[in-house]
């Protein structure tokens, strides 16, 4: 499988902390070796950076994990290839555009006799289950909103209906954002962490590196990070439960109805 | 105005070379310092790398001067902002997803009174002339050919239809590829390079840097280079004609009725 990892904030935040332990998991302290890529929303630009090589071996990693990119939106996948070749084109996450939003989708399972009738609308470029999802789902949402995005409370619900659609397939995790919010679904593994002062310090599972978050926010700060499995070991992080679909907004998850 | 480089090639090939010379003008022997970005197709496969702080100071352009990336049809671009504000979303170039394919787009120039009626197929993200010309572009093709992507003896009438159209707003040099083939439009500043057997030694105007072609290559590998401005000052380059369209496909032009 695949691991992910997100962030989301209530002011422009750096992952190079996350990232470090998490890029290790990509050919070093586990096996998704495969490719890896990030996309950090600044403002509602995004840049996705993509290599197919394992993570621990990307030059591209190396800038990312050097270069504090701040972002209030961020989403990380490193793979471990189930369906499609190891290539640059099946490499989450994807991109594409709807209501002139750059919106970012990154999964973590497989779906088992998946081939929906798509418009083409959106066309997957390659050949994974993960990017044909991405197409569907972007496409049900603009069908039933041609013309402009809708507010969460309209779209949310029609994001747990094709949730619930695709996850029937086999396993869903994934991983969504628009630039303004991140959405978060558990199909069988994934937790978070809510950080918020008082800010205390953590210290990572996948190295011996650790950070004292009160030395770099200001009390205002909220930062929310998602993770298939907890990055650090010195604090709480909230598991998932299946079938859990979660909005995170400024840094906090967004009560839904 | 902005500057633009281009790199079409029969073989994967990086452009490492260029480059060096290319991000030089992006702020230190040329004013462009508004942004930067470059983008490669690996196969149907993409990876764009922008920034907005200046191509000389940009850790990003650091990375892909020393990362030879192997590709076979590359666009960078320079921003010297025009219209839109120094930010990420600005920063070309810009990339859709079309039939199946990432298509690729940078703009040097400006375009007056141009304000298309668009269905929103494809929305602009940013606030530049350009995307918009990119997302007009790309539903002009998308309404003639809804289905899927027509050979290029189809497609180029139509692209030289809407490029007429376009161009009559203003200047539009811009540099457009789908990872199968380069098109390049020159409005007023636009030259490109043929680099074949026998290679022979390049020298950079922008640094004192020259390169062997010959120990790098092998006699069938084919290279087309295209500029705003030409890179070398001991090759003899090809001004394109102002309103002249011009398709590169395996390191060469190719001729269109």
């Amino acid at each position: 499988m695949c691991q992910l990892l997100g962030m989301n904030c209530n002011v422009p935040t750096d992952i190079c902390f996350s990232f470090e332990g998490f890029h290790r998991r990509g050919g070093s302290t586990d096996h998704h070796a495969d490719g890896w890529g990030i996309a950090f929303f600044e403002g509602p630009g995004c840049r996705v950076f993509l290599d197919a090589k394992s993570a621990v071996q990307s030059p591209v990693a190396d800038l990312v994990r050097h270069y504090p990119i701040r972002s209030m939106n961020v989403i990380a996948h490193i793979r471990k290839a189930t369906r499609g070749v190891v290539a640059l084109e099946n490499t989450h996450p994807f991109v594409r555009e709807l209501w002139g939003r750059y919106w970012i989708f990154a999964h973590n399972g497989i779906l088992e006799n998946f081939a929906p009738q798509i418009s083409g609308h959106y066309q997957p470029v390659g050949t994974t289950d993960s990017e044909l999802a991405f197409c569907y789902l972007l496409e049900v949402l603009r069908t039933q909103f041609p013309d402009r995005q809708p507010v969460l409370d309209q779209l949310f619900p029609l994001l747990r209906e094709v949730t619930g659609k695709l996850a029937r397939h086999g396993l869903f995790n994934y991983l969504l954002s628009n630039g303004e919010y991140l959405v978060a679904y558990c199909a069988d593994h994934l937790s978070y962490i809510l950080r918020h002062a008082p800010f205390t310090q953590a210290h990572l599972i996948d190295q011996d590196v650790t950070v004292d978050f009160s030395a770099l926010t200001t009390p205002d700060d909220k930062v929310a990070v998602i993770a298939t499995e907890p990055l650090t070991d010195n604090e709480i992080w909230t598991p998932m439960q299946p079938g859990e679909l979660q909005v995170f907004q400024h840094g906090a998850p967004v009560p839904m109805s």
